[in-house]
C-alpha cells in the first residue's frame, strides 16, 4: 500500500490528511504522521487524519513514497536534517510552508540526491491553528504554489500536482523569490497591519471603551493578530525582506490617503474619487474577476477618467455634491474678499 | 397610533424598521418612510421595513413623534434643513450618523427648539449596502451610542436609548468628541487601511498573480475597501482630525514592528514577544474580555515580563529556540573572530 507521511499534524497537515482520506481521490493509501507534540499527533489521528503516529520523524518517513512537511518554515528545516538519513531512496519530499527561497535552499543543502525535494505553498488557512479545526474541505478551489527546482525529475513534480488536485486544489507554478514577493504583499505584509492596528487600540488609554464599540469591521481588519506567533516569527525570518519592501509600498499608498485628508476642502474630489475607484475595483475582485479583467469597464487607471465609467447615478451625485459644495465654498471667499474691499 | 419616520431607508434605516416590526417589543407602531431614491424606499416597504413611503422628507416628519435620520452623515444634514419646518412640537430627532461632532453642531444651528435632537450611532454594520441586506437581527447585542446634548429632557432622551433596546442594541452614553476620537480608532482608520492595502496590491504589476493567489486573510483584511464610497467619504471629510491623529498613532506602532524586522537577528527575540503578547491579548479580545480583563494574567504590558506570564509549552518552547539561535549565532561569531586571530 503507498504511504504517505505527514510531518506537522496541526491545521494543515491533518486537514491534508483529511482531504486524502475523505474526498475519495486516492484509494489504499496509509498516512503516517509525526509531530512534535505527541497530544497533536493523536489528535490528528482521532479526527480521522491518519492512520499511524510515529514519535519519531525518521521512523515516520520510512517506507514513504511521499513526505510532506507541513509544520512552521524554521521547523521545516530541523525536520530536513532529522530525516535526511531515513528517507527511502526516490521519495518525493514536499512541504506547505509559507516561505519558499529560504526553504528552498535548505533543501539544496540537506536532501540527500537520491530524493527529490519540491517546493509547495497550498493558499489556504484559517487563524485558528491545531488539527481540531482541520478541514478536508480547506484547499477546495484555492491555489497551491508548486516551486521546482531545475532539473527536477517530471514524475516528482506531478506527485506534488497530484496532491494538489487530491485536496481539491489547483496547482500553479512558481519560482521561489516570485512566490515570496507576492505573499509578502498578499499575506505576510497585512499580517503586519493588523497586528500593527490592534496594537494602536490595545496600548490606547481607551481601550476599555474602543473594546465595547469595536464591531465586525475592527474585527476582520485586526484578524490576523491571532496567527500562531510562532508561524508568523517564521515567516518574519524567512522572508524580511520582501515583507520590507512590500511595507513601503503600503506606506506610499497610504501617504497619498493621509495627503489628500491632510489638504482638506482643497483636494476633497480627489479623496472621493480615490475611494470610489478603489471599491469599484474591490467589487469586481470579490466578484470573481481576477488580474486585470475589471479594467474593460475602465479606462486606464493612470489617466483615470472618472466621468466616463460606468458608475451609478449615487456616485454621480455625489460627485455632482462635492463640486456644488467646491463651488459654493469659492462663491463664499469671492464674497468675502469682496466686503473685505469694501470696508 | 404612535408614527416613526425613518428618513434613508438604506441597510441601517430598513434593519432599524425590520427590527422595530419583528423582535416585538413595540406593538401599534406605524413607520413612514423616505429616501433620496424612491426605488431604494420602495424595496425597503416591500422588505416589510415601512408601512408608508413618502416623497418628501417633510411629509414623512409629520404626525412622527419620533424621527431617525439614517443617510450618510453629509445627508443627514441636508435632511435636517429640509425637515425642520415640517417637525411637529416636542418630536424626537436623532440619527445613526457615523460621526458626531459636526452633526450636534448642525442639529444646535438647524433644529427648531420646539424639537429635541439626541445624536445616535449603532455599532453595528456591514459593508453589503442597502435595503436588499437588511436584518432585523443586525444590532443585537451590539453597542449604540447616544450622544445627549447638555439640558435635554430625559423622555427624549429616553425615546432614544428606548429605539435602541427596541432594536436589541445596549445604549451607552458619550460626548460628540469622544465617540468620533473611538471610532476613527476601530472603524475610519482600519476603512483607510483596507483601502490602502488593497490600493498597494492592485496597483502592482503582479496583480494577475496576487489577485490569484490571495485567500482569507487578505479577503478579510481588505473588506473595508468595500464601504459606500458615499458613507465613507463623509466620514472622512467630518472627521478627518482625529482620523489623522489615530493614524500617526497607527504609523508609530507599524514603525516599531518594521525597525525590529531591520534589525534582523539582533531583535529577533523582542519581534516574537511583541507578536506573541499582541496574539495573547487578541484571542482574550475576540473571547469576550473587554478593557482590561485580560490583565490580570499579564504583568504590565509596559515592563512585559514574558516568562512569567501564563503561556503555553509552545510559545515557551519557541523563546527557547530563539535564544538557542542567538547562543548559537554567538558562538559562531566568537570562533569565527578566534579564527581571524589566529590567522
Amino acid at each position: 500500500m503507498p504511504r504517505v507521511a505527514i510531518l506537522g499534524t496541526g491545521l494543515i497537515g491533518s486537514s491534508i490528511g483529511l482531504a486524502l482520506k475523505q474526498r475519495g481521490e486516492v484509494r489504499d493509501l496509509e498516512i503516517v504522521g509525526f509531530d512534535r507534540y505527541r497530544s497533536t499527533a493523536n489528535a490528528s489521528q482521532k479526527a480521522g487524519a491518519l492512520d499511524k503516529v510515529e514519535n519519531e520523524p525518521s521512523r515516520a518517513v520510512r517506507g514513504a513514497g511521499l513526505v510532506i512537511l507541513a509544520a512552521p518554515v524554521l521547523a521545516n528545516r530541523r525536520l530536513m536534517e532529522e530525516i535526511a538519513d531515513a528517507l527511502e531512496d526516490g521519495a518525493v519530499v514536499t512541504d506547505t510552508g509559507s516561505t519558499k527561497a529560504e526553504t528552498m535552499r535548505w533543501a539544496a543543502e540537506l536532501m540527500p540526491s537520491r530524493v527529490t525535494f519540491i517546493g509547495g505553498h497550498p493558499m489556504a488557512g484559517k487563524t485558528e491553528a491545531g488539527p481540531r479545526f482541520a478541514d478536508p474541505a480547506l484547499f477546495e478551489d484555492s491555489r497551491w504554489v508548486v516551486v521546482a527546482p531545475p532539473g527536477a525529475p517530471s514524475a516528482a513534480i506531478e506527485s506534488v500536482t497530484n496532491l494538489a488536485n487530491a485536496v481539491g486544489a489547483e496547482p500553479m507554478f512558481m519560482d521561489a523569490q516570485e512566490h515570496d514577493a507576492y505573499v509578502a504583499a498578499i499575506s505576510h505584509v497585512p499580517m503586519l497591519l493588523s497586528t500593527a492596528l490592534f496594537r494602536t487600540a490595545r496600548a490606547s488609554e481607551a481601550w476599555p471603551e474602543l473594546s465595547l464599540l469595536a464591531a465586525g469591521g475592527f474585527k476582520d481588519a485586526t484578524r490576523l493578530t491571532a496567527t500562531d506567533p510562532a508561524m508568523a516569527y517564521d515567516i518574519a525570518v524567512t522572508n524580511s525582506e520582501q515583507i520590507l519592501h512590500w511595507l513601503d509600498r503600503f506606506r506610499g499608498a497610504l501617504l497619498d490617503l493621509k495627503e489628500l485628508l491632510e489638504a482638506g476642502e482643497e483636494r476633497r474630489d480627489e479623496y472621493f474619487k480615490l475611494i470610489a475607484q478603489n471599491e469599484f475595483e474591490y467589487t469586481a475582485y470579490r466578484a470573481g474577476k481576477v488580474g486585470r479583467e475589471a479594467d474593460s469597464s475602465l479606462p486606464d487607471s493612470s489617466g483615470f477618467d472618472f466621468g466616463s465609467f460606468l458608475m451609478g447615478e449615487v456616485i454621480k451625485e455625489k460627485m455632482q455634491e462635492i463640486n456644488r459644495d467646491q463651488e459654493k465654498r469659492l462663491e463664499d471667499l469671492d464674497r468675502e474678499q469682496r466686503m473685505r474691499r469694501n470696508v
